[in-house]
């Protein structure tokens, strides 16, 4: 058996059954084993940074690996922004890197160059293939890598010959580490600031945000008075009607610090000290205040969730009861823009959508008219990176092939990864696009003014505007083969969103909407 | 003055004077220091691969740097392939790359990454600033060492902090380096290889293929029946009525192993020793047959003109007249394919035109039915990163206003970086991009049997085709405000180019043909 088909087969023992591909040559003996291995599914993208978010969002959502194949270190490098995004996210990621044959390196060939650097940038494990013998093992090694815990980016490099070599065989899974459990000494700490009468929060994020972290939280909350905070940007988050609405905590540091203020204990729940996003000039980095105390009850390669229900138990809080009614907003009239959109989406969102959340400035109202719609889970720019959001889209429409997807996007960063339109067309995933036309970069604006760029004219907002030429999201989403409308008014885009819910196989709608900034 | 505007304003004084540009929060100010420093042209880019493929075009037209702002690692990732490009095109292009402020990287916020690694990979030069009094100093730097020669990529990393704060002024230009003469000794070697009346030939690449070096290197060859030929992906290659036809070498290793077959002597001219482009199971990597002897005339950073002109005095040999006459193709008839388009370019390619090609397999028969059109240059791939066609157009016509640029561009590639076609429609600049629309990575179809991977079916050959869907290019293009058509014959398509040519903006001609592979 060759390496490439040693490789693949031990993907598929160890339950990596799907690829994101954009391959090369010398990812062509991976490729051809794919009718050999009908259980490896092959979903082609047009570009790696589609794959690699899809990658991303496979992983957020089935828990488990998908495998993102790319070709050599230009490929990995168009790969990269989502790999880093999957790097703040925690998702379980594969990677699969083609390399020149070892013996063509030293020839320094025109597609030549050092991967393993690049690789390094995103990846908390690498590792090179060096014969076809290894080739199995090293594919359920990076799997076991991926899984963490916490999930992570795992890269194998692959040459050509170890590829096409004969040696090769099928590695059996690696045994998965579980997870820490909660240490009693940070149990105590925890419990000790909760029962302190002072005010507490916890701040909660990765894996705690989903129904079970977030009741053992709230009955915490219920029963100290603790506040709670959901981390700024989470990779999943489960909402919707009969969860407690967490509060996140808001991108502007000047937000941020407002609701940490005057918190004497802070306890962290898989998620590190907050941060601003950004340094602005005269403006704390750190936004704890002096005199509040850190307490880490649970890390990100622990069992968070379990920690928090020991430390409900502790406290003697009960499992809150399912909270809140179902609430959907009326469906919106009148003009579009930014509020009338988020309306609508409360209106309709399905039972069990998945929303990959990339609207940005244009978002600002989702998170209150979606709060009471039906159980659904959230998924957020973990990185900063934009253009994660319709490759995230793709990637969760493959994991939950029956659960309807919704991809926010801001016009701005749709353009990075927008050939991920194509691959949803091509695989007829479920996947309604909606993107927030405001035609600027305008968060640009916004921290134009925040980091006291003030001196600024008419020149440096013209590299903020993304108009004239007017873009045109009908146009290029049917040329990438999915349909589009471009509703003029709210009752429309509702009228035009329903329909994209109900029909299957991916749409997108373009809202031209007024600009927040 | 702040940092940000002193490292603007030495850039302008190194007379480095257009930025392509997709910047972020941490490139606010050096954006907003466009208003006082009118002289930097602002060239905005929806994405980062056509801001670096931009610098890269126009460093090879211009013969001095532009520059291409990036925000942060993911910025940085995301223009990694078509650096990767530049570095092998030997273009001088300076990268600037903002970065969190020095005191806010502790803190690993989410946008954190290690961007020194990354640039490592495709820069030559790196430097960090780390004080605005340095700002300046280290543009000058950077301008230099992108300069040479050889040219190449200089990364400088700008943290916002050293941008917004005072103390900053501006650096005069660093003094160039001037490329080496040859020395005697290689020069006596090529002189004795050319005078052993054994199968001799010169490679000629990098600076070489410019009128002059190709007039030199022809009076040579006609003195000594030298053979001549040009390294496969010429940078930049002087074309066209009155200058001597050179014959690339092959992409194929068994064809350019042919070419190569009997020689006895190579000398090589500002390129390297020919060597497969990727490895092939049994097949060698080195093109070089044993028993011939290569000598490295010049290399990258030598005048390797000079040594050619130093040579042909030596050898006596007298640099020929203008040859060759002008010999346009007919117009085609009939059907639309890439032989006809290829007849309707060599007919209508304009006096001094660009030509950036992406054509791939699809451009097989450009090379002849261009020899006799009117003097032009020719661009290709140099670093084998595809979806580098269009945005080396766009900083091609960017750095050679007066001059047409003609974007020949296979369809799978165009979709790397198609975003530049909005960057050509809001600077309004001659542009015309023909794509070749096979609907296939036809390079992969022809490579996976080259690399024996025989046992390929239905599934694998899926990865390769891009249909179904249909990619409507037209479409595309229209939503990125180029117009656009898709004529259905030879004579629709000569019509179309022929309009596209005359008119002035940029135009996208849709070729939808079969494919060769």
């Amino acid at each position: 058996m060759i390496g490439g088909e040693a490789l693949v087969r031990s993907l598929v023992a160890s339950n990596v059954d799907v690829v994101f591909a954009n391959p090369g040559t010398s990812e062509m003996h991976f490729v051809a084993t794919l009718d050999a291995v009908p259980e490896m599914r092959g979903v082609l993208a047009l570009f790696e940074g589609a794959a690699t978010g899809a990658a991303d969002g496979y992983g957020r959502m089935r828990e488990a690996p998908a495998a993102a194949l790319l070709h050599l270190g230009p490929g990995l490098g168009n790969g990269l922004a989502n790999l880093h995004n999957a790097r703040r996210s925690h998702a379980p990621v594969v990677t699969i890197v083609g390399d020149h044959a070892t013996y063509h390196k030293q020839y320094d060939a025109p597609l030549e160059s050092d991967i393993d650097t690049v690789a390094r940038s995103v990846s908390t494990w690498i590792r090179r293939s060096t014969r076809p013998e290894d080739a199995g093992a090293d594919a359920a090694a990076a799997v076991a890598a991926a899984c963490g815990p916490p999930g992570q980016v795992a890269t194998l490099i692959l040459p050509a010959d170890v590829s096409w070599s004969e040696g090769g065989s099928v590695a059996p899974p690696e045994p998965l580490t579980s997870r820490a459990a909660v240490r009693a000494a940070t149990l105590d700490a925890a419990v000790a600031a909760l029962r302190s009468k002072e005010n507490t929060a916890l701040l909660l994020g990765g894996t705690v945000l989903r129904e079970r972290g977030i009741r053992a939280a709230s009955s915490i909350a219920a029963a100290t008075g603790a506040e709670l905070l959901a981390e700024t940007f989470p990779a999943r988050a489960e909402r919707g009607a009969g969860i407690p609405v967490i509060q996140r905590l808001a991108y502007l540091a000047e937000m941020a610090a407002g609701q940490l203020d005057g918190l004497r204990h802070l306890i962290l729940v898989d998620t590190t000290s907050p941060v601003s996003f950004f340094a602005y000039p005269g403006k704390p980095s750190d936004l704890v205040s002096e005199g509040c105390e850190v307490t880490l009850l649970a890390g990100g390669g622990d069992d968070a969730v379990g920690a928090l229900e020991l430390l409900a138990g502790e406290l003697g809080a009960n499992l809150e009861p399912e909270s809140g009614t179902p609430s959907r907003p009326d469906k919106p009239t009148g003009e579009l823009g930014a509020e009338s959109i988020a309306r609508a989406i409360g209106a309709l969102l399905p039972e069990g959508a998945i929303v990959s959340d990339e609207a940005n400035t244009s978002g600002t109202f989702l998170p209150t008219f979606t709060a009471g719609a039906p159980r659904h889970d959230w998924l957020t720019l973990t990185g900063g990176s934009i253009g994660q959001g319709l490759p995230v889209a793709l990637g969760a429409a493959i994991a939950c092939p029956d659960r309807p997807v919704l991809a926010l996007e801001a016009d701005g960063s749709a353009l990075y990864t927008l050939q991920a339109l194509w691959s949803m067309a091509r695989e007829q995933l479920d996947v309604t696009t909606v993107i927030f036309t405001n035609r600027r970069y305008a968060i640009l604006r916004m921290e134009l003014a925040r980091v006291g760029a003030t001196a600024s004219g008419q020149r440096a907002l013209e590299m903020l505007d993304i108009s004239p030429p007017d873009i045109d999201f009908t146009a290029l989403a049917r040329g990438f083969g999915v349909p589009a409308t471009r509703p003029a008014s709210a009752e429309a885009f509702t009228a035009d969103l329903e329909r994209a819910l109900a029909e299957p196989g991916p749409h997108l709608i373009e809202a031209v909407i007024p600009s927040l900034f």
